[in-house]
């Protein structure tokens, strides 16, 4: 064959390939559009199950629901794998107030997950109100001992994509307690992760370390008004007394399971690609957006993948998280049995960020493959999806990195996100159908051209046939 | 001077012309993000004034507090601009149901703006269901006397952009009475113009073209649940009746206002720069995202480009056109002045897409413009602003169009508009306020742009001073 031959057939089939592959993406969005399940699976998880939090009897029911739904796409293997996860309870609906003389000021606070109770009375005290750690560590001991810590940072309004702002912040939720209680502190409230002023709290995980049991205080949330009310209050009655009561507990591990769907890949089936997001959610609201969103999603990839006679080549697998919010334990199980297993995840996508409209993905991955993945870009610009930036990909996918896979977080609009998360106002009805829609499609899209082209740095696997 | 020298020097202008202007844009963004205005005055327009439908006092109000709030800015001028407006009223909330048997089904429906009412009594008939006119001509005077046309063609779920689908049926809606009249119906349903099934009907313009006023049939929307329904009904009893009843009125025209403030060209005053959104609305709802949210995002451009010490060549200025949505007479008597003044108009950019995260622009401009915008694309990238494409701009600054300037639309997010455009629940609790004012921001950066560089095709003035 002549060398001109050779280059006119090659370019000839990078252009068919090309042509397909707008084609199958095409597809791909109309399914989704016309003919998507993810709105329909959603109104049940959110509505008809509810919040979803690990060990919960609402969790158990929608690792059924959501394998009984699977089963009936026809593929080729479904299955749950077992987890224990820890069982942590709300318990009765906190109280709280601020009272000034005998003004009595009703506030809205949440506990945070993983925190201890107050006694049964409930804990009366001063407030000290800080920005940060440090203002902590300089007001010492002296200052704080007996008193309740505010922490009332807010998250940074100026920052374009609120995760960042949200990454700023969080510290004073997760660690609050942990380093007020050093100081002897009796309890602490954290101004809700909100970048919009309402009368939600937003409750999320908090950690006490290896703070021994018996210096362990009780933390929660309060809502952003409710924080500005109480600092402006603090700042001409110093010596204020606030009161909350909560009744949560931490109880043993109970078992439960992450739910795993599979189409086996018709020439490399030892190659995994991996869709997913996780299963529980907090117990306020219904968790539609963190993470019923991502669920449906995922589960609807491999549905959308069959209705577009797509036929992988590699093993597409939808993974449903157990435990993400309070413990990765579902995350953590599933990348030790992958490993137990030399199951070799080439690529792992996660939706957790809400279901808002897409907006592209951020990739952890070297440079070859951000490389070719940026080849792909003009094949999203009809669907405007824009964003392709290296950063994080998911918490619970998080485990399955190695040296020379690609991990993938799908970008939806964040600017409303954090007015739902983590709170009751995260519902089924602040999810727009078509936003929920284009986000199925942009990652099974992406899945497509994964199992299409392979990843860039993994030796394939010999075909198991020609 | 030795070429290199001038060549490092133009160079080093470039770069620091560049970080100006990136500084610039971040100082914009920062503003609206922690000091913006837009969303304290939609609240303002929305939730003390409400929808504003041409002719009507809630529009008067408008006009009056706008014009009150752009006098507190410190602009150089501040005026109104008189203009005739037609006045269409709704009357008494409308009735509809359809009848099987002895079942009556009730269903949502609203006039259509600008349709005449129907007799005291109501009308009701036999329903005949098409898709589009060819369908109508096919059947015919003989199906379609005395009876009434139910155009039931849905919007296209699978275009991504939600304008094309409501631009490939909105021709029902505005020419459907017209069209049907002429085969003798009584009476008009059209499929609300929503992506959405759910219970709201949309209302919007509609003409009678030509028509005599003898042969005028009354037109109403109806909710897409309802629709749906109606349809179902109609393919098992072809024969139901369907009733409807409206009391609307077209009244004498009235006088109305343009709100028009500016800040005035320290170089090249006779340049003119203009923004602007639509201070009318319909009076279902109360109009925050159409177009409540372009009017506010333009008041705040001026604002903040005072707020970010940017000091225009040009005049700058911001006008709230009246009547968009039932005459465009305030988009056409502002041309009209413009041109009878000379007023050399080189960019008009409108916001009347809602107030959703925005993602670019649209411009009806020649090549050598666009290309320069197009350099200017990595100043918006840090804001996820992406989207800078040909096409239209805005309705009311459509006929300030020349060879030779350049026109623009704001394009925000458009996938949750039509579940709020025309109906009860464009609402103010519909607007995200970082959204807003993301598009704020965006508009001013654009604005700040074409301010500093000009625009390519226009010989520029003298300067008054070097």
């Amino acid at each position: 064959m002549k060398l001109f031959t050779l280059l006119l057939l090659t370019s000839f089939t990078v252009v068919l390939h090309a042509q397909t592959d707008k084609e199958k993406i095409r597809t791909i969005y109309t399914q989704s559009l016309t003919n998507g399940q993810s709105y329909q699976w959603l109104d049940h998880l959110s509505n008809a199950i509810g919040g979803r939090l690990s060990g919960s009897e609402n969790a158990e029911k929608a690792v059924q629901y959501t394998k009984a739904e699977l089963e009936k796409l026809g593929l080729d293997k479904v299955w749950l794998q077992p987890v224990m996860v820890p069982k942590w309870v709300r318990g009765e609906k906190e109280e709280a107030y601020f009272q000034i003389g005998s003004d009595i000021v009703n506030v809205n606070i949440c506990a945070l997950g993983g925190s201890i109770p107050t006694p049964n009375l409930g804990v009366e005290a001063q407030v000290v109100e800080v920005q940060n750690f440090e203002e902590l560590e300089t007001l010492g001991t002296d200052n704080i001992k007996g008193k309740i810590v505010f922490f009332n940072r807010p998250m940074q309004a100026d920052l374009i994509q609120t995760f960042n702002a949200y990454g700023g912040c969080v510290n004073q939720r997760y660690s609050g307690a942990m380093e007020a209680a050093k100081y002897g502190a009796v309890g602490v409230i954290v101004r809700s992760m909100n970048l919009r002023e309402d009368d939600f709290p937003h409750t999320g995980s908090m950690s006490y370390g290896d703070l021994p049991n018996h210096q362990r205080i009780p933390s929660a949330a309060i809502s952003t008004n409710d924080a500005n009310k109480l600092s402006k209050a603090l700042k001409t009655n110093k010596n204020l007394q606030f009161y909350f009561k909560q009744s949560c507990e931490q109880l043993e591990d109970v078992q439960s399971y992450n739910v795993i769907g599979e189409i086996t890949g018709s020439q490399f089936p030892n190659e995994y690609i991996l869709v997913g997001g996780h299963l529980d959610s907090w117990d306020l609201g219904d968790g539609s957006h963190d993470d019923g969103a991502g669920v449906v999603q995922s589960m609807d990839v491999l549905r959308l993948l069959k209705e577009s006679n797509i036929k992988p080549k590699r093993s597409i697998r939808v993974v449903l998280f157990m435990n993400e919010e309070n413990g990765l334990r579902g995350g953590n199980k599933y990348a030790q049995v992958a490993k137990q297993n030399n199951e070799k995840h080439i690529f792992a996508l996660e939706s957790d960020s809400g279901g808002f409209t897409p907006r592209g993905f951020s990739f952890d991955c070297d440079q070859a493959n951000y490389n070719q993945i940026l080849s792909w870009q003009y094949l999203f610009k009809p669907y405007l999806i824009h964003y392709f930036e290296k950063g994080g990909s998911g918490a619970d996918v998080g485990p399955l990195k190695t040296e020379t896979n690609v991990l993938a977080g799908l970008r939806p609009d964040s600017q409303r996100y954090f007015d739902y998360h983590h709170a009751e106002n995260d519902t089924f009805d602040a999810v727009n159908k078509r936003e929920l829609e284009l986000g199925a499609a942009t990652m099974t899209s992406l899945v497509y051209l994964i199992d299409t082209y392979g990843i860039k740095t993994i030796k394939e696997e010999k075909p198991l046939k020609k």
